[in-house]
């Protein structure tokens, strides 16, 4: 009889799939009020190892962590007109604190531009404050009708960075910088999901952008995911909260906002972006545990040099974990690596340790090679690399052979089955051809120029449309 | 004329002085809903130092992190009934969210014992899933109703552990091995915060709690901060949501909880434990900036050399800043390091250069001498050493000197105004005593052996009971 496979296979169900790689490889589950999730200790390793190489990038990027109240009161949302508009069907509202009914309910944050414009108005006094480059790590809340762990979630996690300036083009130029230096170069050359970095459509913006930036990854099924994006705000919420400045010639101007973000989501898109039927594949550049040294029985000898295998790569840099949980079967464990995504997985027998080698397994490459003991140090390191070149070859080629080049309504609306398709704007016809393509479900994603670079303005000739349906 | 003072002097208005240098350093501010604060890009890496120092204890003591909901069921605080009396008149409550009035009115965590507690209960099955050690990083909130910025906020940020154990004897070492180990190790060797870690008496207790550790900390008008605690909760949280296991032998057990939490209310305590009247003194260990290379004046070899200077610092892994902001006068910069409190400040100016030597002005020792330029690194170090040993012993000497040995209850009340008195607990009449401390609003802080020790059970003879006024 064959073995039931751990997960649904993801040709079957592919949400059923996600739902199971969740819950099997211990990443999170729902939480007791509706749309709230509990992320679990794996889970929040990878979300820690984002938010490290997320924030190191944020930094280099000039701008400073700060934090700002959960809490903003409930005027403070209608002083920007598309911004009230966009978040009041999903506000949670605090009306009694402290055993009383409250004078003015406040509202918990769905994202903080209202909070952090009233505070910038205090700071910016002159262009020598300029530009003001903050980002907080915090959680936000929005009310969510149809919840999905990690994906759409009534309260999630994440980094919102605000920034003030003193032109357009400095603002424009920062949001740009925002979306390559950190979010593209973080996906691309960590998480190993080969983005595309284009422009949202006017009815897709941020509520309150004159502009929005995005990163869409191609997820295992062929629809697409936003897994970040970098809005210039114009002087929309300037104006609503007075962020002004005296220039140098001493007159008094008003500033130009940024905001941009990425979140928890993201640990969706690692696993729908790379998972496959046995679970989450992990890069090694994320990967909170890169590689695990399994003692394949119980012997004294094999336990001892198993120990001082994951000391050893430990010392070396390696986040390397020691499986000497023999009591449990050898298949089980090796599921259950598998199922995290372990990259790369050392087991070690009797037969090995009679030979001075050791059996290494890539999760993602699915090689498997006996590799003399003396020089596993370099092997392993080499292994890394090969696995994270890899994996971002998987998903590039995935995103390329899914990618369709179409004429125009039709052959978009068919290649969006299965995949994304790229099609001129003025042919599909613009925001028109938008509207209709949304009837079936599909969205324009974004709009890029012909070589898939970023476009600086709506304006550009010959954009290209990228579009699919997404999560 | 002499020159203002930039703040108000400590021994003039030491809750003036206080707020001053909150403001005038830039740590923080009130947010706009009452009891809220918004941490400022300073205030925030002191916080961010404290973070990273405190997690990596509590990843060696082998507690993982997670993440728990924000948004608790009213009905989880009814089912602890000491729990929901100590909470209920600090709660915020949302009642209304996307748009509709809620059916069952969800709670903004003040803490997650039980959101965590319901949790636990899936989790923990069998001993073999004990012990099962969790913490968080998050915001909680508790309506106040006399704020104080750091001190005491309607939203904090914290670190909050919970863990269940198969036995009492288990819960009760792990809780004093965070209170040691984590807590009071980092406040003695990098907070530089001499702190005595007593037993609270039964009144002072966690709601909930079958015992709480305190590590309280003298601030410089001689008042007690709690700084942090570590809680054993017996069976009440486990009874409550049903955290059992089947031991060894097959047969039903029920587990026993520990909770323990250290907040942004160690800001405040380094603040008022170490501030003097020109501001900050941060601690090397814990800096954000341990050292500062200032320009003294606008000159191209002075502002090259102390590039390379800064970056030579950075590079043997010094947290190093560079201020060459000729512009403002010298004298304003030098008065903003001190009152940012950086331990180390180095001072280069045309004669200076001339010599081959730059000043080097410790901010804790008072002192400033000449070093040369070529072993310039290794002054730097044994500076910050140095710093760190002296702000420990001044902080411990005022601590010492403060705290004196009373015989009674009116010596005891005498000795509080103006620092600690340690008084026998049966001389000061125990529970009937420290009630009439309260009513000259003195409290017992902890219970701890002659020898300063922490005791192990509130029937140890002997005891000694720590009393002073508080945060």
């Amino acid at each position: 009889m064959a073995k039931a496979p751990v997960l649904t296979p993801q040709a079957e169900d592919f949400p059923r799939w996600y739902q199971d790689v969740v819950a099997k490889a211990e990443l999170a589950e729902n939480g007791p009020v509706r749309g709230t999730m509990v992320i679990r200790p794996y889970g929040y390793s990878l979300w820690e190892r984002m938010q490290a190489e997320v924030d190191q990038r944020i930094k280099a990027a000039g701008a400073r962590n700060a934090y700002f109240p959960l809490f903003i009161p409930q005027a403070y949302f209608e002083r920007e007109a598309d911004h009230v508009e966009g978040f009041s069907p999903e506000l949670a509202v605090v009306t009694v604190a402290g055993g009383k009914v409250l004078d003015e309910p406040v509202v918990v944050r769905p994202t903080s531009e209202t909070v952090i414009g009233e505070l910038m108005a205090k700071w910016v006094q002159s262009y020598r404050d300029l530009p003001l480059l903050l980002n907080q790590w915090a959680n936000v809340v929005r009310w969510e009708l149809r919840p999905r762990v990690f994906l759409r979630t009534t309260e999630f996690l994440w980094q919102e960075g605000h920034t003030a300036h003193a032109t357009s083009e400095d603002a424009a130029a920062y949001a740009r910088r925002i979306a390559h230096d950190v979010y593209e170069d973080f996906m691309v050359n960590v998480l190993a999901l080969p983005v595309v970095v284009g422009r949202k459509t006017a009815s897709e913006r941020f509520p309150g952008a004159v502009n929005t930036i995005t990163c869409e990854a191609m997820m295992g099924d062929g629809k697409a995911l936003q897994n970040g994006t970098s809005h210039e705000l114009g002087q929309n919420f300037a104006s609503a909260f007075g962020i002004g400045y005296l220039d140098d010639q001493g007159a008094q101007q008003t500033a130009w906002t940024t905001s941009w973000g990425v979140s928890t989501r993201m640990v969706g898109g690692l696993i729908m972006g790379h998972g496959d039927d046995r679970g989450l594949k992990v890069p090694p550049r994320l990967a909170p545990i890169q590689a695990v040294v399994v003692a394949v029985r119980d012997d004294d000898a094999v336990l001892e040099r198993c120990r001082e295998l994951a000391a050893e790569l430990a010392g070396s840099g390696v986040r390397a974990e020691l499986d000497v949980n023999v009591e449990v079967s050898m298949g089980r464990r090796v599921t259950d690596w598998e199922l995290k995504g372990v990259p790369v997985r050392l087991e070690l027998g009797p037969r090995d340790l009679a030979d001075d080698a050791v059996t290494l397994v890539g999760r993602i490459s699915g090689t498997k090679a006996s590799v003399p003991l003396a020089g596993v140090g370099r092997a392993v390191a080499d292994a890394l690399d090969a696995q994270q070149s890899e994996i971002l070859s998987q998903a590039t080629d995935r995103r390329d052979s899914r990618t369709a080049e179409c004429a125009g309504f039709e052959d978009t609306l068919e290649a969006a089955r299965s995949g994304w398709a790229r099609v001129s704007w003025d042919a599909l016809g613009r925001e028109e051809g938008e509207a209709l393509l949304a009837e079936s479900s599909v969205s324009v994603r974004c709009l890029v120029r012909p070589d898939g670079s970023l476009p600086l303005a709506d304006s550009e000739p010959d954009l290209v449309a990228v579009c699919a349906r997404a999560y």
